[in-house]
């Protein structure tokens, strides 16, 4: 840690910064230059919080060196790892495609998703059971009926099973039916009770980031799942507040550039939360995976008109199916495969 | 609802618009202008989702005319709602002042800190035993016995109490150790799992704004509460994300006044969480009162420099006491109380 | 023009609106819902501005249905524009690369920088000899000299040249020294004199957006420029402004699909300047191909750490060598060609 | 400067950096961290840019220690500064305030407005000969007949003018009608040719802060002002760009604060322009004095339903008047005279 002291500190605020460095257990460097003094913390400071030493007199600003995360960090891990999902492989040349409803509305609708994806060579199947929504008189989601559908039609057409966990008393249900990856949506991204349970389980976790989340944010939310025990997680970039009334957010492209940098974990994209429209989803599907994106989360209905949330969203089958030669020659382009 | 038609629309696909509105039981009025053909939905519009009609073809745009909350609607209700917290009433003339630590620490603590939010004139205390923090090496609150040791301290002092909720499995303690009221940090606001089981309960909430929320999305989550049948709702705003790197919020000014105009319930505002800094504190209290604030959440901690969570946000016991006379005559000077 | 009046309007109030709607010459449609009447003004409603009406009695809000621009608009002309800049043709099937320094430092720097952008197979050599920057004491720019100096690289190079213009009073200079295509820099995006003097002369312009434009006002940009007379405009998405501490704009990749659909003109990114880091850009630019961009515009120095600005960002001559296949495949991949 | 160097650097990448800043002119002190390196540079560091540093092999970061401003903090000069507009004080313990159209529209309306700022205990009379707008075919501006018109109101009720400077060519007229102020526009804040040639004239300056502008871009604005000789200037918070559909900015009233402490000159608010709604400006108006602002900027319209721009935003005369005294009591609370 880096603790500048304003210009014409007194020498005993400056000692009383380097007394509480010492307290802590680590050293002081004391650098003095014409306008200011500046004093590194040398030793573990995680053990330190830069804003104790902001409130005392003549501190300035008190700023970190190391970051703080750890277990997710490409600094503690050089290799990228590979998440598997029930077989399908995230992080590594193979691009890995999910598709299916925003939320499982019925039977029908469910097995006709399923059959699209695996149509048009989708590898895994997702569909909320537990919808969180911004309108409550907005369809919530059909709660266990709806796991129970969707682990029957990931079982008529072979797809690993991806879904949302909004609330810690799904866990239990989550196990039951099977479900194979735990999806963590932009909403809780930051909330670290249930971030900590899904620490503790064996599932792989897809976490989406928050509207107005810094990359440090996202990955100290990662960071919470990891030092539960589980190191199974994949990010997934979904977008950011935005300003522009054209769409609900702005997906952070370069996110996607700076987090395969940061973290060794696996990144993906859901395009269709950002934009909001299913017309953009293509080119932005496109992008996402020129951008070094290890794979896609997509909106799939068979019958998008009549969709029971984000209609605007999804993709139809026949769109689905155009789409993944697109992706797949894009992939080629970039030495990887889908 | 208005559906905007594209430039140069069929007829057919007009009446399939038409044919919707009637199957929803509402009915239509066509408006065949220049360049385009707008179609207003009349009835309860409610029942429409803007959504399905954008996925028909050459409709160019859908837009809602009606707002989608209802309960916690000015509209709905002119007159400003009271909601009081054990005795302290928010909404009418009395400017409400909530002060305490961010996180209850020990037992010295928080009854030092109970001690100055009395002796400094505030009139409610809270501290969180439940913490939510962006990193998980930091400090998360002491849990039940945080609860307890607020408890002992409100007594002690004849001060109402309030502290955090952040997970479903909390709110049978917050019954027996009898918080009188719960507050929902900004990461929840958008948790609706969370927001229906408040609503089930016989406490007044704080529902703090989310950090990219709008208006209208905060307003629905207040919704959420509402519909549960607890109309004890008071809106805290608590700052959007920024981009300046001087305070990690935006505290939006703006808010309390469009708020006021659009729900009959109270607004209060918590400066620090916005602004980051002790020293800011005292002047955006000022404005949030000048701007029509009902109240204030503000931190109160014996000993910032040893605080365990946002040292540097925390008003001293000596600050908070200074801070009230000038809230006082800021109150005054608008013909309110405090 | 949709005119929304507040639940309860008086007939009085209502008739208002209409008489100031026929005042304008144009018609209304009345539609009397159940809760809020509606009013249409049917005609050419550019004449009425809502904010005229919104000061109305008893009016809850105006909004507009047709847009703003047209002379931008692909409404107006379906078919996309192109835009050619010395025979480089931006708009078609063809990927156009700029390339060059941020400024023009010095005739080495310039030489050096247009050997590499020929050399690694970019297609136009920018450079600027006028620079607006952040803080007063950095370098601003040699001036009439680097447009000399950039002039001179260009004909050694055959590259068409692109050259920043910051006032009005550098028009002259750039006619003179026969800048090819002149860069209107997000600062001045909406500096609507500006704006007005290049619509006047016959040189392409590019048009970066400001850092916190919505598409409309970008496009509004544009056509401030399109009614002057030149409708040679090529839109150059840069990023907006950004929360994230690791780059300075978020690249707003959805801007180009969007803008694709919106307007008939050419769309190009520069990704250096949004993320502020060169090892970032090759990642970025691939992705703003496969978002559906006509070009990019890339900073090469043949030194970055001696740039006099901007050094963090820019690519070496090898770095650009190297880039440029991954960004053919990519082209190749969508169907088109660099 | 601080440069961090990576975990594992090289001693020959570290001497490579220490080089690096005796080339300078500065000297170094290495503090050997358990995991990082860091280097401070010792001297007058605005002669280094950190983006050098960061191209460099093995470097992680360089930071500043230095803020980049120097003329315009309150570091150099601790005291407030005052700053008169032909008479009237900024800066002291009186609140400053001006009032006036948006844009000169015709003599009566110039007149109107200014016996209405006059009658209702204004200090100021602003109005814009040259206006820069969105759209194209909006108003904009009577041009230099308008700065006549605002001549003639400012005689008339013995007001200080203000007006707004869009362009350098401009200046003359300024001069010729002797506006006793300029304004600098939010768009214009970072244009530097026009910041340039405003710094050599001696005319106080209005410095209106860009939409998406941190606070030392800002300040830095301001010191390219300083830097040509003019000291004079007031800095005008007016909102940044804001993702919530009611209101176009976030009024930033933590700038107010912040920049307070930061710049001893003065520093005022134009509430209208961020909210955009006449209805939102007396509570806002209300908290920017209580947040320490030494001013208030008003659009003050004889009869805004039928203004040529903004009408949305303009208080009548009637609201100034009623506002005005609201606004001396909260001044007074504060312990300022109004």
């Amino acid at each position: 840690m880096i603790i500048v002291m304003a210009p014409g500190a007194s020498e005993q605020n400056i000692q009383a910064v380097v007394a509480r460095i010492r307290a802590a257990g680590l050293k002081e460097n004391l650098s003095r230059g014409t306008e200011r003094t500046l004093i590194g913390a040398i030793g573990d400071e995680r053990a330190l919080d830069p804003s104790l030493f902001e409130r005392m007199a003549d501190v300035e600003r008190a700023m970190r060196v190391v970051k703080e995360y750890q277990m997710v960090a490409r600094e503690t891990q050089p290799d990228s790892s590979l998440v598997s999902i029930r077989g399908s492989v995230f992080g590594g040349a193979q691009i890995q495609v999910i598709g299916g409803p925003s939320a499982v509305e019925n039977a029908p609708q469910i097995m006709a998703a399923a059959q699209a994806v695996e149509a048009g060579g989708g590898h895994l199947l997702h569909g909320a059971a537990f919808k969180q929504r911004d309108n409550p008189y907005s369809f919530q989601g059909l709660g266990i009926e709806g796991l129970e559908l969707l682990r029957q039609a990931g079982a008529q057409y072979g797809l690993p099973l991806i879904s949302e966990l909004t609330d810690v008393r799904q866990i239990e249900a989550m196990l039951e039916y099977d479900i194979d990856a735990i999806a963590i949506g932009a909403r809780n991204m930051a909330n670290s009770d249930l971030l900590k349970e899904v620490g503790r389980i064996n599932k792989p976790v897809i976490l989406k980031r928050g509207a107005a989340a810094t990359l440090a944010e996202w990955l100290m939310a990662g960071e919470y799942i990891a030092t539960g025990g589980n190191h199974n997680i994949i990010f997934c970039e979904c977008g950011i507040r935005s300003f522009e009334p054209g769409y609900p957010h702005f997906l952070d492209i370069s996110a996607i550039v700076a987090l395969k940098q940061e973290t060794h974990l696996p990144v993906i994209v859901e395009p269709a939360y950002a934009c909001g429209h299913a017309w953009m989803v293509p080119a932005l599907s496109c992008a996402a995976l020129a951008a070094g994106a290890d794979g896609l989360l997509l909106d799939v209905h068979p019958s998008p008109a009549e969709a029971l949330c984000h209609a605007e969203r999804a993709l139809t089958a026949a769109q689905f199916q155009m789409l993944m030669p697109r992706l797949r020659a894009v992939a080629q382009a970039l030495g990887r495969s889908l």
